[in-house]
């Protein structure tokens, strides 16, 4: 194969615009590595004027994306729009009719429309890669889906979004409440314009979903996974994690059980001293555990323009190879429904609480978490000025529906006061 | 493509009936991912009758390992049988010869040979792919020569060799010397036949001479990596580190430098608290650092019958995909000859020698060090009980050449006692 590999790029943002320094730049290098050139032949963006730093001059403009897709002078179309519906979508869905390949960045549309676009593009024989959607830099899906493609997985964990770990991370380090540490990172540009979907988890629950597909063999579902954000985390639960030796992180948890796919994205307490509770900043860290190789973690940056690029360059440089594979690892039909095992397996579990302080408050509570059969292995009520007396609950093992029992039962003492916080404690 | 990818399996070691015990027990698994069926059709080893825990009565026997590699019932040689010449040579010479694709576990006959077994696949048009030789079941041959594909690389530098690891841990956690543990790891089944090949950097330097050629485009080139074992390190060492907030590492490092590609595996001193220096036991550990990806951490066992088998798997199930590369990530005839740095970058060093207990010694090593134009950053002299002073210096930034000088100039003052230690502080 020597004729070039010609690339049409939807979005010219930050990723876009690191991919072109690349191209620009490692022209020779790709060009020995994939076994052709690699080209860009037209881009399209919402503004065209717009000085990004690289010169586009020398490629083919499109206002319409669609048209974009369409192009027969392109081989692949590089979607880094982003949305889960729109322009990204339409634009993705013409491509594959087109017959060209699609390499993508948008763990959104993949994660709710994952399953139709793969049976799509499996039916016209083209590629859609996405090892950008997932952890920036990180090579995971490429580990996950070939490189351990010969284990039976049993769990993946990781953490996924930079903003969060950035956030908890923050909150730790200076002793500051999640409120200012949020504004922070909003000043810094380090949040998505709807920044739910980086603090209520929806951006790392996406991530989770499309890993969850190619590691257990299922359609990415990703209203299965579990689903709970940090904006509820205080300093004093961090605090409390510290003084047990733990971290908080925004955790991601894909593991089968008997029961079936237990997924989760909720905030966690992992070991101080572990690969995870170690991980600082906006860097992203992915567990895979598989019944041959044990365990392997992988560790990079989650996000950035050079990183995320990266990941787009090497899914067009396998594409150059003429490697071709199911988009989830395995053919979409062959794919199951994922049963989704709402309570997770069994672990110990933080509960943090605030208490009208008045006799007897404690037991209540404690009667409750007994009659949900949840039992306490420590507890602690620390000293307090104002009227609301701070408990700390660690329990022995158990599930994540005895804990929402527990919850529900000690609410209904009325003697909580504001909501509690319930986290599980993943010690391996 | 419905039909099956026969593999016949040369050497029933630990990683071959690994290999066995994964294709008997994922088989479903594998077909669903491969796109077909993964089938063993025959196997060759010393033993035809030495138990080792799965049924090969179905597969074809073979006493020569050529005679295997010509039958012409397989696609796929995995070559599990070990060294650089002799059987193992013969075998892949023969496979390629015969048309056969390659998957090999085998470092040292590709550190040694792997240029002309390279130009031999390239001609025939087979896959030869290794991802078993290096770090057992870390995926970093993949991650380097296809998920990293798109970056210049800058650097890698890791933890090949788990038994050193393991060896320089244990002398840490358990204050024992040397000699101890390694008698410990021998007992343990750690130790190659010959130990040195573990102890002497061999094995590592062997891997690294394969990362290289990747991440550089060079030929692989063993004899270019500056190799130094850990059989010199002291318990006196260790603890010397731990004061510093170090431990002692027998690191690989590559980099591209304007004089060439500095390529070395010493024993080298990193922070202890970094993720190189909190690995522990036989865990492996790569850093790869490019221009667009930052920096990359994958960790995971280095050995082992299940992970190095997942390596071997992976790699025969991207075969099984079509999936064809050149062995080093671009043609082997486009490889360039590596200049050699012999000098490494600029470091900080670490250097012990025992200093004869009289008045001035101290003095005349230090104005030896200054001839060689070595700075000294921070010096101190332990108490001591024999006659032997003992005497610790860590130098400001320089070369390895200057500490070599340093180190000649230092024991030709006639006051060093035994042969001193140096080894470079990796600080990032």
């Amino acid at each position: 194969m020597t004729t070039p590999l010609r690339l049409g790029i939807a979005g010219l943002g930050t990723v876009g615009t690191g991919l072109i320094k690349i191209v620009q730049t490692n022209g020779d290098l790709l060009a020995r590595r994939a076994g052709r050139a690699v080209e860009i032949v037209a881009v399209c963006a919402r503004s065209r004027t717009r000085n990004r730093g690289v010169d586009i001059s020398g490629y083919a403009w499109e206002d319409d994306p669609v048209a974009l897709a369409r192009r027969p002078d392109i081989d692949v179309v590089v979607e880094l729009m982003g949305g889960e519906n729109g322009p990204a979508k339409a634009l993705t869905e013409a491509a594959i009719a087109a017959g060209k390949h699609v390499v993508s960045a948008n763990k959104a549309l993949l994660a709710i429309h994952g399953q139709a676009l793969a049976e799509a593009a499996e039916a016209q024989g083209v590629s859609l890669r996405y090892e950008a959607a997932v952890a920036g830099g990180i090579p995971v899906i490429k580990s996950l889906a070939e490189g351990l493609a010969g284990n039976r997985i049993t769990r993946i964990k990781g953490v996924m979004n930079g903003t969060c770990n950035y956030i908890l991370t923050r909150m730790e380090d200076a002793g500051l409440p999640y409120d200012t540490v949020f504004e922070e990172a909003n000043q810094l540009g380090y949040l998505e314009a709807d920044p739910t979907l980086d603090v209520g988890g929806i951006d790392a629950a996406h991530k989770l979903t499309l890993l969850s597909a190619i590691a257990f063999g299922v359609r990415p579902d990703f209203d299965a996974i579990a689903l709970e954000g940090i904006q509820r985390i205080s300093i004093e639960d961090i605090r409390a994690a510290a003084d047990l030796g733990l971290r908080i992180k925004l955790l991601g948890v894909a593991q089968m059980t008997g029961r079936g796919l237990e997924q989760s994205m909720t905030p966690c307490l992992v070991p101080a001293d572990s690969p995870l509770g170690q991980l600082k900043g906006g860097t992203n860290m992915i567990v895979i555990e598989g019944d041959a190789v044990d365990q392997i973690i992988l560790r990079g940056p989650g996000a950035g323009e050079g990183p995320t690029a990266s990941a787009v360059i090497g899914d067009v440089i396998d594409i150059a190879r003429g490697f071709h594979m199911p988009v989830f690892g395995q053919p979409a039909a062959t794919l199951d429904v994922a049963v989704s095992a709402k309570a997770m397996g069994s672990k110990p579990w933080y509960l943090r609480m605030g208490l009208m302080d008045k006799p007897g408050a404690l037991a209540k509570v404690a009667e409750a978490l007994g009659n949900a059969g949840v039992s306490i292995n420590r507890m602690r009520q620390y000293g307090h000025q104002d009227t609301r007396a701070p408990v700390l609950i660690i329990t022995h093992k158990t599930t994540r529906d005895a804990i929402d029992h527990a919850v529900d039962l000690s609410m209904k003492t009325g003697v909580v006061v504001g909501e509690p916080v319930a986290l599980a404690i993943e010690e391996d």
